[in-house]
């Protein structure tokens, strides 16, 4: 199979909670989806509930191991530092993503945290696929936000 | 109280578990300790287990809100890469570390991540508050685990 493949069911994750900032993230090793996750910060109240976190922190589960180097991230937003962090603590060989986020982005925007030698683990990182399809949910939801009073103006992905 | 008092309940949370890494994590509000960890990664097969992203997530849940703008990390090693994104995202004001990483650190060292105005919110860092005492711990782990087969050969903290 090929990335569009899971990085459309990266897409659909993104949209499973409609209080959630849209973006979604799946784990492949071997042409399979070992792990699937969406952000949970605002259900959880935690921050750090980042759906790359949460889907790294699965897939070490479903392999048992804490070394995914064989494994493939797909997200549909650029990580931020911490999932980038995430990204190189677990060694994963490649991530994919869709939007650019040139706020946040650690994967080349901002910064370019996995692709560093300097963490003795270079990370193959390409972004820019279903860019769009990803811009659009994350604008239609940060434009519902606007419209609610007290929410911050400025947020993870949010142009 | 001051620094001093809670960078020694780090220490001391760092040794906890002897098969860990020593690193041990609190934050604190008002001067009160409302979060304590210390590194879980081995115990757990999760290299995201990091004493200070525990310690967040605790203290997130202590105060019932996502946001730590009051509080203080205090924090046995300086934080890598995730951790420095946790500290962003959390909102937290200040970090203090112990011993400095020339190899993950992210407070200083490789990258200064919390300290850069880009990520809308700066941190104030300070590190090498009781750092002989850390990296004296650190040592003695690396040195015993050196003498164990099969261990990589760097981790978070050795030098």
């Amino acid at each position: 199979m090929d990335d569009t493949v899971f990085m459309h069911e990266a897409l659909r994750l993104a949209q499973m909670d409609p209080s959630e900032v849209p973006v979604g993230a799946v784990v492949v090793k071997d042409n399979r989806v070992i792990a699937v996750a969406h952000n949970e910060q605002f259900a959880s109240q935690n921050a750090l509930a980042h759906a790359e976190m949460l889907a790294l922190q699965r897939a070490q589960e479903a392999l048992g191991t804490s070394r995914l180097q064989d494994c493939t991230l797909y997200v549909t937003l650029e990580p931020c530092p911490m999932c980038a962090g995430g990204i190189i603590l677990t060694g994963i060989k490649r991530c994919v993503f869709a939007a650019f986020d040139t706020q946040y982005g650690c994967c080349g925007s901002v910064y370019a945290l996995p692709m560093d030698p300097v963490f003795h683990h270079s990370v193959l990182c390409e972004g820019g696929l279903l860019a769009e399809e990803s811009r659009a949910l994350l604008n239609a939801f940060f434009q519902r936000q606007r419209h609610e009073a007290g929410k911050p103006a400025k947020r993870q992905g949010e142009v």
